[in-house]
């Protein structure tokens, strides 16, 4: 128990003070909209603001020295549009139909691939997922099935370890089907990032890079001046951010922080559910000819390069990158990976050595004897309760994540529903015509179609 | 991005060692049960795990230097029957009638005083709790209603702010209506403490103070016995616990570390969905006429003291501590509070000279000029997701918590519950023997009824 110094406790709070009661937003120049975080979800968030009304006064904010620099470009900046959540096909299709807009349409190239998904099931995880494609078959949805021969054939890889005592002890799984999906494929992420960036500033919005928000400020809605407020009896709102270069007071104030949004939402007790997990891409260059051979095959789609190819368990997966002649190679790990955020989380050795490497190179002996070129790592922002996007408002705060690694594939849906969300609006219309409803993203109300389909 | 020097890279996994796969539980002696934390869930649960079979080997380790001296030892210890949630009246009325059956039938004094909780409403509030109470009432629930006169005349407080433009200012709420819940009241948290703890001793368990848990332990099923194990590829399960004086091994670790859970789960990447909050309890003497009179009042049980009293708004709360002449003063504040953890939490001098005392001495006169002669701060482990007690298993590991500031009030049944999960029963019984789906307290298939009856 602490003892409190009697003589320092003044007991009437009204007594030294005449209280005149200041009401907000008399005192300096306010932001409509201040966005902490100019990762594709800020900058998407920026732009559908200040499209649909061009006349606000809209700050983004960003610790690094210019758009798209944190886990944004650490993605690996895949798509897909199959889905069995109506929920997440509304959000990946929707987008993906934007960015093909932008590109056919508005000319601005984001080197988009339709290169499809190519996912291996092992005859287990196949029985789980039949009823699951056959439902969306029934909806309509386009997909191609191929069986182990044709993959084996088609790719020169090895998908049966009946004899591999090595391959059983890693408990890998057999490919027996291979699910092609067309209508998903790559886009260059820097692209798409300049893309919202200088759209959001031709509508006069504004950046302000190297600004590292240090925290929210709350206000009482009607301040008595006195040290100390809000006091727990007085409503209170976040009126802006502290930085490191001065304080800016905005109407509104959306974090759009990813893998980081908990450092700024905790201080002041709201609950955003979300969590850092590191993931971790290694490059390998297609320097011989079995991998160019892999990385350029045309025996799936016509984008002339190996579509994103998932394996079946563990589920790691080679992502094409033939603009760089390489092959990424990447897995996202469960328990027991930390929950951790890191400033500038690092590729392990060890990571690609005892794992990555092991795994792919006993389905594609074309990797055999291969090391990274290069490796980098980044955070997914994790939503812990669904993985899936998260947009809600508390007292004057918005808060706009937890894509879960699907940031790239979601980031024009979620930015819409963040701008309908600022404008009060119960629904929001996605591309292509496509009515969402807002509160389906939030926390109180949410509601979402679980996934069954998952890498 | 890393460059990764190539040279360092040596690429087959399984070149260097003669794999000898090597099963677990051959090397040191386990312990059936670990569990992290001896505060009253910890506690609770041991006794009932215990209870249920005798032979386990049960080890409590605890980081402090006795039983219940973390957020335990910082409860304000009130309990109550009447609960709206189904879930919450099961888990808080058979741990109550637990409570009374030790105290009565095993004759282990647990200081239980029956003082109630009386909760004041203003109209607005009231309206919104009249077709609970209407519902309640239908299933047989009892209370007693007062109007606002009866609890002006009973308590000789104020309960209309007409005339108080300070009391308007500081939007307090007018008591309406007081609703009085006989099944509820007070104990004393240190006998309960020693009840579970000396009958967990009595049955063979072991407790290790002083002992800091820093890590939980992952090791693959199937170990190679290389470097960074266990790889992605592997399954891997918890084994145990690193501690400052050594590892511990055991067959299932269990998480009862309240408000610090995520200290141990972030790290092994298991979410648990507790967060910390800071609460404080400033005491005041009932050193004057006044006081003495409210604390020991008869106006409305026969306990000889003061019901636990919830003001209307803001809910502040008095907790009568009769045994100490003296009478606790307390509020839960949300947004802004932070989610923090922190060692050694410290009572604020300004919570309670802007906050209880200004609002708590409006209600209460009799409280004018009073100063707390100690004060005392612990850290609700808040569950964000619904504010109800956790239990789920992850790989080997359990996790009790979650039941942010009702842990006293439902520790026994969280306790039952725990030790099924681990029994791997699909019901436990609780104290009075009712069934309760131990699941519906996970994660996974959680199915909690809300409770509309929150203070």
């Amino acid at each position: 128990m602490t003892t409190i110094q009697p003589e320092k406790i003044s007991l009437n709070l009204f007594k030294f003070v005449v209280v005149i009661p200041i009401f907000r937003g008399n005192s300096m120049t306010e932001y409509d909209v201040l966005i902490v975080g100019a990762g594709i979800i800020g900058l998407s968030t920026g732009y559908h603001i200040k499209r649909r009304d061009p006349k606000l006064n809209v700050l983004i904010l960003d610790k690094l020295g210019a758009a798209g620099q944190g886990s944004t470009a650490k993605s690996v900046a895949a798509f897909r549009c199959l889905f069995y959540s109506r929920t997440n096909f509304a959000l990946a299709d929707s987008s993906a139909e934007f960015y093909k807009h932008v590109q056919n349409d508005l000319g601005f190239d984001l080197k988009l691939r339709w290169a499809g998904y190519l996912w291996f099931f092992d005859k287990d995880g196949y029985g789980k997922m039949r009823p699951v494609l056959e439902d969306l078959a029934r909806r309509g949805f386009q997909y191609k099935e191929f069986d182990e021969d044709e993959i084996a054939k088609k790719l020169d890889i090895c998908t049966d370890f009946a004899d591999d005592e090595e391959a059983k002890l890693m408990s890998l799984g057999d490919i027996y089907r291979g699910i092609l999906i067309p209508k998903a494929g790559l886009l260059d992420v820097d692209s798409l990032v300049k893309f919202y960036e200088s759209e959001f500033l031709k509508l006069g919005g504004k950046i302000q890079y190297n600004t590292a928000v240090t925290r929210v400020i709350v206000e009482p809605r009607i301040a008595l001046g006195m040290p100390g407020e809000p006091y727990f009896w007085q409503e209170a709102d976040v009126v802006g951010v502290e930085t490191n270069s001065g304080s800016l007071r905005a109407k509104k104030t959306i974090i759009a922080t990813g893998a980081w949004a908990s450092q700024l939402l905790d201080p002041i007790g709201i609950e955003c559910f979300i969590k850092a997990k590191k993931r971790q891409v290694f490059s390998i260059k297609a320097n011989t000819e079995a991998l160019k051979n892999l990385l350029f095959t045309k025996e799936f789609t016509n984008a002339g390069c190996l579509p994103f190819t998932i394996l079946p368990k563990p589920s790691a997966y080679i992502r094409p990158a033939p603009e760089e002649n390489a092959l990424w190679l990447s897995y996202a790990d469960d328990f027991p990976r930390a929950f951790k955020i890191e400033d500038d989380p690092q590729p392990e050795e060890n990571y690609y050595r005892y794992g990555l490497y092991q795994v792919v190179s006993k389905y594609f002996p074309q990797f055999a004897g291969c090391q990274p070129f290069s490796a980098f790592a980044g955070l997914y922002e994790m939503n812990t309760i669904d993985g899936q996007p998260l947009v809600f408002e508390e007292n004057d705060l918005i808060v706009a994540g937890g894509a879960s690694g699907s940031g790239i594939l979601k980031a024009d849906s979620v930015g819409r529903i963040a701008a309908s969300l600022y404008n009060g609006e119960e629904y929001t219309m996605l591309y292509g015509d496509r009515k969402f409803k807002v509160s389906d993203l939030g926390i109180k109300n949410r509601s979402i179609e679980p996934e069954r389909l998952v890498i």
